[in-house]
């Protein structure tokens, strides 16, 4: 019998599109020849874990328990080898979700910081919700090691956030509106790297209309873990 | 509270874009305004479940304990309600997996032969793989049911068959090239209805270039779990 697959385990649903989107770039990644090549991954598409951003903000349900009992629930069925989670906001929760799973949990942070290190920029955004933000999710871990993160206006922000609403609930059109009149008034303001540090950017990109480079915070995420289970 | 929202077990990784072509369809029917309206999904993307195909050609290990211990790794993590299988080939097992398991267990067959009852045809086919046809997958309940399904030439076959395992392979416009040499053969032996009955084929659907009904077992089985889980 050949050696034993690693287990990946993805605490998702959040949404689900961008659950899609990172097991699709996982799939491009490993570029298998045939079906038993691929990853053996286990989706926990919990849809119903409260809103990250709305619990930030001081309006909602803590959804740190429904994260830790889909953790907990992947471990009881599979023995998972690694786990992550396609959802930005829900990085706030790292540390606790980190001394609570007795596996690695690659993050989708550290996965975008480690690829921004190979480009130039004078001035970078991320391309987040509010929550994101609000938490610092990204914001203390570059600063901590040495990159600055500079915030856009509020009118471009709340437009990012309605481009993220809009995937989440289908309306794809209305996003990409969204997200192109966010574009605009960033590059007006100088940035020149940008990473799309929400799981729902990725869907609206191949229409952006802007000239400016933007970092797929998950398909680090995704190059990660199949570097993680091939070594 | 809110009523518990049920819990979708699905049994996947044959192949993993076919996984996440069903998965797709679940949430495009699901039609959900924001994450929480979703259904809960979990997908065991087990992608070391031995070719089935393979196995019905007497050449290859049998896939069923691998599919039997998929549905109870499910069972064992999570309270699965309803369970699915975005594999055609497979369902050659499902009288053993309903044996097995003691929660409804949707069939692709039976979620497809639903649809073509709302039909006009004179001639009907699928596109399936060897597997499928030689475990009399469709062949077998369709006859039951009064509907009986017409064979290609071995020409034929032998193209689709090429295009399912390119799609595997993410080969996608080599398969779309088989795919289309398959259609025009079909439709010039008068095949007036097409059922494709194999995961990979709904890839391929979009670059078809005949005009040829062709039916998607795929987006039938979302649509019934789809409306098994709202009831």
């Amino acid at each position: 019998m050949e050696l034993k697959a690693k287990i990946v385990g993805i605490i998702g649903g959040m949404g689900p599109l961008a659950t899609i989107d990172l097991y699709s770039k996982i799939i491009k990644h490993t570029n298998a020849k045939n079906d038993q090549e691929n990853l053996h991954v286990v989706i926990d598409s919990y849809a119903q874990i409260p809103d990250r951003t709305k619990y930030l903000k001081g309006e909602g349900e803590n959804p740190l328990p429904y994260l830790l009992e889909s953790a907990n629930n992947l471990k009881k069925g599979f023995n998972i080898d690694v786990y992550c989670m396609p959802c930005n906001t829900a990085h706030y929760f790292i540390n606790e979700l980190r001394k609570n799973i007795d596996k690695p949990f690659i993050s989708i942070v550290e996965a975008a910081f480690n690829e921004i290190k190979r480009y130039h920029f004078t001035k970078l955004g991320i391309l987040a919700t509010d929550g994101t933000l609000l938490g610092k999710v990204y914001h203390d871990f570059f600063e901590k090691n040495g990159v600055k993160i500079e915030n856009f206006d509020e009118n471009t922000q709340s437009l990012i956030m309605k481009a993220i609403y809009d995937v989440k609930a289908n309306s794809i059109n209305s996003g990409i509106e969204a997200f192109n009149k966010a574009l605009s008034n960033i590059v007006k303001n100088k940035f020149d790297l940008l990473i799309a540090a929400c799981t729902e950017i990725p869907i609206l990109i191949p229409y952006k209309q802007e000239h400016i480079q933007i970092i797929d915070a998950t398909d680090c995420l995704a190059k990660n873990v199949v570097k993680f289970c091939r070594e």
